[in-house]
């Protein structure tokens, strides 16, 4: 971790999860400054191959990935409704292979809902799918929309991390900072 | 494996994957003849804790379960449709943990639907619970229902997957048979 504009500069690994396309999103910055895109993709596995390989492979590619990067942080989307019940099962199990990883590694796993995303990179919680990349092109200062495309929103996911995460962070580092005055004043 | 009644005997576990309560229930046998109990039991993770700590603690547990009795075969529910998005999310997450877990001991894994296995266990893929429950009891030769209950789906589960796998390697084999019958036969 280095030091940009005061606060702590994170590298961090959004999973926008499932099965035949998952998508990856590596950003580093911290809230104050520019963010940096670290690296992006999506990892697929062949609909063909059964089941349990698919999520072997799914596992073998994110470990290149976690090994490459060294996140201090994954960012996972967080799914509560979708129409095809298959997609989710899939969805599901792409997640969990990420979360179990991540917690294998002592990475720290933060979930974020679409919305959330959409709100924290466009101020709009209903945004569209083209707003979001314009906005993440504009974030990340991108000459073009990363490629592949779908990849876009696993960098929306790792953008909405860096500004949250810092907020939230920065009320623990208020809250610690004034139980430390407090605790110093009861002992005069 | 052991030879009964001429099958080949399996050790069969059935997985019915969840976040809350995961279904284990471990049944030896073969097609021909009676089947037997081996172990039966739920994997409880508490909500309280972070999801992937559950996924990893879920994982940690499996792993008990596969040490213990080296099953020949895993069978998983495979879940298609429910009411409950956020249960989907989170049965696809156990799923995937133990197809993995499957996946990486190169154990076979073989997916039933519900309607599969109320099928192969009552005649009837619209059963009720308690059917199901009557029938496991009655196949199984218990004194009485299995505790806990919910793991009763997951016996069912290794059941249909002895019945119909077997089925499925009769034809395997009898394919097998001819081949080499026809081949011999063009050597000639």
């Amino acid at each position: 971790m280095s030091q940009q504009a005061g606060q702590t500069s994170r590298t961090v690994l959004g999973v926008d999860p499932g099965l035949t396309r998952c998508g990856i999103g590596v950003v580093k910055g911290s809230a104050g400054a520019q963010l940096k895109l670290v690296d992006v993709g999506v990892i697929q596995t062949s609909p063909q191959l059964p089941l349990e390989q698919r999520l072997l492979e799914l596992e073998a590619e994110l470990i290149i990935w976690f090994d490459k990067h060294h996140p201090d942080v994954i960012a996972v989307e967080r799914v509560f409704s979708q129409h095809n019940v298959r997609t989710v099962m899939g969805t599901g199990q792409a997640a969990g292979i990420a979360l179990l990883l991540a917690a294998k590694r002592g990475i720290p796993v933060v979930m974020h809902t679409p919305s959330e995303v959409k709100a924290a990179v466009t101020g709009n919680g209903r945004a569209n799918k083209s707003q979001v990349a314009e906005m993440v092109i504009r974030i990340l200062s991108l000459k073009e929309a990363p490629k592949p495309v779908d990849s876009t929103d696993a960098l929306a996911l790792a953008i909405c991390n860096i500004w949250r995460g810092s907020a939230k962070s920065k009320i623990a580092d208020a809250l610690r900072a004034e139980k430390t005055r407090i605790s110093k004043l009861v002992k005069r």
